[in-house]
């Protein structure tokens, strides 16, 4: 069912964004494979390809903070991953200890509507 | 100011989530160099290396829909971006005519708590 997905244009991966379904945080972003697609959607976990490791992961499996899928996307051009989630345990995604990996701030130019920004 | 974010894991390049500032609604990923971020963080516009155009390019530059952002982080590990923007023009982000790209569902094995899900 992964026939879809355009994993060649990055030699047999795809991003996948991590999302918290309930709260619309931006958790992580993985790889996958073929196969580790193919694992995330038969088992409704989020099971990622360790390009460093070069083995596929089910994220959380060791720590029990798995990520349940509840609803899974591709984008126009299929060769992106957006995973909707429930973080299981105590929903700390990052091995830093926090919720959401994405936790160092980047400056950028201050704009007037910078000042309405949701943190 | 980039000399911090690893390009070098993916040769040269850096996933860049695109995130809406205040619905959450994950956009659109694209992918940036050290120079097209370095143009994203002066100009206040998310500005991406096309991949297949090899130059780059500020998303909406032509169609309006410029990515204003409001907030931008980097993950634990340095090597992806995340863009929380305001978007300008009629908002319509996606080439396809909606406002996020990601409008393909994937089949994931249903789970009892999937009923819950927020779509």
């Amino acid at each position: 069912m992964n026939d879809s997905i355009d994993f060649e244009k990055m030699g047999g991966l795809a991003p996948a964004i991590v999302q918290d379904n309930d709260t619309g945080e931006v958790l992580m972003l993985g790889f996958m494979n073929a196969e580790s697609l193919a694992l995330t959607q038969k088992t409704g976990f989020v099971t990622f390809y360790s390009r460093t490791r070069k083995k596929l992961w089910m994220k959380g499996e060791t720590s029990g903070n798995r990520l349940e899928v509840l609803y899974a996307s591709t984008d126009c051009d299929v060769d992106t991953l957006l995973f909707r989630v429930r973080v299981q345990g105590d929903g700390l995604v990052c091995h830093e200890g926090t919720r959401s990996c994405f936790t160092k701030e980047l400056p950028v130019a201050p704009r007037p509507s910078a000042a309405e920004v949701k943190r």
